[in-house]
């Protein structure tokens, strides 16, 4: 289990980033299947998605929500946040395969602990995939939690 | 395995909607957590939340998100919807054992088969728990698409 400390409101500054890098594989995308209830085949038939725009199968986009989720939650700011509101503009599909870096950037510091962060998706290409904005409070001082150990999940 | 019939562009009027219900459980949470690597103990650890603000472990914020997805890519357009677009804000939180009730409704359909839905998610007290709009490019015809049938997904 590891710990994750946060980064407190008055330690945020305009600027200030992080990135998590993630590759995407076909087990991401049968477990968002599971999660979500879309099983559409254009994500999960590779011979339907070849007679398809995107040629092959690619990721849900809200997949890529996921992991901006779960960068904002442990990362930047962390541990503490309060999610208030996420923008993203799916700007390219995402294909099995891919390695996502997602980018979050402290843009702005309002009163009452109130952030809002850039976050963006980028593909191994360099090619912007998701773009947004998320709103947050911040947390108000730093602490470290202790993250929980998951039981094992099977697919297949 | 289930068809789905999509609603093609010219099928869709502006105050069209569906909506899909579901019952929020600790699986699905542990999914999410396994799916995003958001491992938190406020979503996982009855005992850590007890001390915080929402008193019981909540949902993570973007497993709504995930459920808005599917409920555009399989109801309302349906198979081949292009997803542009996704705001959401998060109203109020979502504990384990919710029944969220996903609503999707036409908001304005505009030139180049482009619609904008409104996409909100009420708790089983009729309290709106997400709030938000997808633009879309909704499907030129009308298909039928078989579903894909999933591996068994296992936890623990």
């Amino acid at each position: 289990m590891s710990l994750t400390e946060n980064i407190p409101y008055e330690a945020l500054e305009v600027g200030q980033k992080v990135t998590v890098t993630r590759t995407i594989e076909q087990r991401d995308v049968l477990l968002f299947a599971a999660l979500s209830g879309d099983c559409n085949p254009l994500h999960l038939d590779p011979e339907f998605a070849a007679k398809t725009l995107f040629r092959e199968p690619i990721a849900h986009g809200m997949l890529s929500g996921a992991l901006i989720s779960a960068a904002v939650a442990c990362n930047l700011p962390g541990p503490g946040t309060l999610y208030v509101d996420q923008t993203m503009t799916f700007a390219k599909p995402v294909k099995l395969g891919d390695t996502l870096t997602v980018e979050i950037e402290v843009l702005e510091k309002l009163p009452k602990f109130r952030v809002n962060l850039a976050t963006r998706v980028f593909n191994q290409h360099g090619d912007k995939v998701v773009d947004g904005v998320a709103k947050v409070v911040a947390p108000r001082k730093t602490v470290q939690v202790q993250q929980v150990e998951l039981p094992p999940v099977t697919v297949g």
